[in-house]
């Protein structure tokens, strides 16, 4: 890299400014150092500003305690690993354990508020303020027998009627807060900015980054560390098609500068990537999916439909090819809260199963012996192929319905793969390979000096599953040690 | 990179003396290139020379047309995109189908000989020196339906008392004639020899390679190009904790050289990576697959059983975690000719299906509704779910054995991922980003000037599904490209 002439100099510059980012300002702030946070988009927030602002924290934090839950790091150790398997980054989801309720208190210093109240609803996120729920299925089987079940998204309190769902949820809340300390604490904050490049000297250490604002460049020095975290790569199709080509036309969760260009970035310093086809995808809302049985092409059920609906999601994206169905009956249907339904409507309406099956396309009498299997056993309380909770078990019974969740890009038929298979919707969770210090890996595995990165530009928590608050949980977890770490480098 | 003081200089510098190596060798040094395979073992020949050598080719060639088989490269075109999506490589297959014929001609005139025999049995391949196998389940469903059938895993002819399975195939037939090509064209060749480095110029353009023989390390200048083809990374278990850890603690197909090691290295110089998630994955023999069902841990079937067992391994793998299982009876098993058996015994015995879900742990009644289902059709030659040939039906009668296919390094327990999970053999497909001329991509998709790269240091023809002779298959031609483009390269 040729010599260069400095148009700023900071002693941490921050490419991002979500979650991730913020967190890494805030902290290296703290820290003593001078932070300069380049944003894209005309203001700080991300995607973490449009979620549901779930947070995944446990081992007993101050809101578990109030609710009744009783919960410890071990317990929240052992969900996490088996939850993101394969592929648990063991060291990571330790300190994160470990460090879950500093980090409460952390937040709440940071002025993010938290109710002490449980939200018992299926709904993905509360519809009011309440700040506690179950986000991952550990209240169900596997996770119910691998540890102790305790709800952990914190959800950071806005007022229900303030909400819009994918615009503006607890989420802004959340980043508010983190920019209004970042701003107190003298953090500077360039919108419209990208980054394009890093600048790397004789040694191989990242010492700044040029970056653009209405089309000029100037070229930031930065003394101590450059934290990446320009969030993950769903909205950019020829990372997709290298990394996760099942997601190509799909719906996507994010914001349109989730391209990868952070992680990217890494990589033409000489980073190592890390489970970048690990995705989370979702499909049907859960208070009509434990009401229902999610079947397959041929019928068959293939998991407890009162696990977390992003791991049923997965299941149907994964295994399935997307090929599923919610089968349910008229009872089913109807006792679903009115406000939980959401338009969702059947595809078909049928008198018997058989019909169903027609409809459906499903061999003639396969569905039946799964329906006959089923309700057998529900009969009396049970599941013996998918252990779903007595309480989500009767019989089905006439009228049935069913909802096609299929979607047709599928591995037979590449040229549609661009076309409308919209019934998943899905973001992305590998990216680059970084210590628990929000350190960025070369592929030997040892730090590039001067590089550090949170958010989804890291393969963070998640990588074999998900749960609910993992983003904005280790975003802002590891987001912290990114940016204490920079500001502690020399 | 400070400047070198150069130990040795050559036109092209061949990193790793497998198929790809050793086919880019051929052509560089055909187009004139002064060209040396450096090469870490003792010998040339890598895992090619190891394996069952099938050559996937079509389009008509001389053995395709003897053995009475009609093909076009429209066919193979529409196959290998099914077979390999998603995420297949539509410019990569489109070369390889319209330049498999001069593909073919190339081997033969290279001194690799096929002999005009088609092997018809089920084996993995031919026990004797038959040259014309299916190695894709191209005549199976799903692929019987999207193009017309034919049979396209061609063997160098080696006669069958010549080889030792897993040791000395086909595949060193093949290396056996390129070595002897490559020498008598000039190729020099230096074997244990490790490249540690890449050697970069001031505008970012390889220009050589530090390599390390028996302690001495030398720097080679490399004036058009350096060609990585150093193999995949099953054996290497870091990367596979970051790209592909479920298949920690299987194993593996391939040398103990296959360790990522100029995958690396082209990620060193800010080269992509595709599909590093991608593996194939195979478990049950064919002789009695398709004399069986295949059952997963709800007792129900998930794929047709006389599809390419590479294809029902993944589905095995992927889709059930491993927790799969063979059933058959014992005509069934007792009609699987003996010398195919290979060992294989059922893990239990039963007179009824119910004993058998009691010893196999499957949910009572869960499998007996399958094999009735079955049954009730096979009855008429039809497998209304999965649609398995008509030859391979008939209905199961007691007495039952089942051959247990399960593995315990699962997502629920990690600590175990090293454990005895060794039912199922891997190896894997992702590597570098290369276009169809074989020269190796940065993240933004542009050629690093110098760089050039084959076989499975690349992600190549193989992504989202393999088929037998694939890796070879595209070793050799994509080799070729990469060796070609080098030479040409200034």
């Amino acid at each position: 890299m040729p010599a260069r002439s400095w148009d700023a100099e900071v002693d941490v510059l921050v490419i991002g400014g979500g979650c991730g980012g913020m967190s890494a300002a805030v902290e290296a702030s703290a820290a003593e150092a001078d932070v300069l946070v380049v944003e894209r988009s005309g203001a700080i927030g991300g995607a973490s500003a449009m979620a549901g602002g779930l947070i995944y924290m446990g081992g007993g934090t101050p809101v578990q305690k109030a609710c009744g839950f009783e919960d410890s790091a071990e317990e929240m150790y052992k969900y996490l690993v088996a939850a993101t398997s394969p592929g648990a980054d063991l060291a990571k989801i330790e300190a994160y354990c470990e460090g879950s309720l500093d980090h409460f208190d952390w937040l709440v210093r940071c002025g993010v508020p938290f109710k002490s109240s449980f939200y018992s609803g299926m709904l993905s996120e509360p519809p009011g303020d309440d700040g506690l729920m179950y986000s991952g299925g550990e209240n169900a089987y596997p996770f119910n027998e691998i540890a102790r079940p305790a709800p952990r998204g914190h959800v950071p309190q806005m007022p229900g009627a303030d909400k819009v769902i994918g615009e503006r949820g607890s989420g802004w809340m959340l980043m508010k807060s983190l920019g209004e300390v970042a701003a107190r604490q003298g953090v500077k904050t360039q919108c419209d900015t990208r980054a394009n490049e890093l600048v790397v000297d004789g040694d191989g250490r990242v010492i700044g980054a040029v970056v653009r604002s209405f089309g000029t460049d100037s070229v930031i020095k930065a003394r101590r560390g450059v934290v990446l975290s320009g969030g993950g790569f769903a909205f950019n199709d020829d990372m997709l098609a290298l990394h996760a080509p099942r997601m190509l036309g799909h719906s996507k969760v994010g914001t349109d500068h989730d391209d990868g260009k952070t992680i990217r970035l890494g990589q033409s310093v000489g980073a190592a990537v890390k489970h970048m086809d690990a995705t989370t995808a979702y499909a049907a809302l859960p208070p009509l999916l434990v009401r229902s049985i999610i079947v397959n092409a041929s019928g068959s059920r293939f998991i407890n439909e009162d696990q977390y609906f992003g791991r049923v999601g997965e299941a149907a994206f994964y295994r399935e090819e997307g090929e599923a169905y919610l089968v349910f009956d008229e009872e089913g249907f109807e006792s679903v809260p009115p406000e939980e339904i959401w338009g969702q409507r059947p595809t078909w309406v049928c008198e018997t199963i058989a019909e169903l099956e027609t409809e459906m396309g499903v061999p003639a009498g396969a569905l039946e012996v799964t329906v006959d299997f089923f309700n057998r056993h529900a009969e009396h309380g049970e599941d013996p192929l998918f252990h779903r909770d007595a309480k989500w078990l009767r019989p089905m019974r006439s009228p049935f319905g069913a909802i096609d969740l299929r979607q047709k890009p599928g591995p037979t038929s590449p040229e549609h793969r661009d076309g409308p298979g919209y019934s998943y919707s899905f973001f992305t969770l590998g990216g680059l390979h970084t210590s628990p210090e929000g350190r960025v890996l070369n592929t030997s595995g040892e730090p590039i000096p001067g590089l550090f990165a949170a958010g989804r530009t890291t393969s963070g928590l998640p990588a074999g599953g998900y749960a609910s608050g993992c983003s904005i949980g280790d975003g802002t977890f590891f987001g912290r040690r990114a940016g204490g770490s920079a500001a502690r480098s020399t």
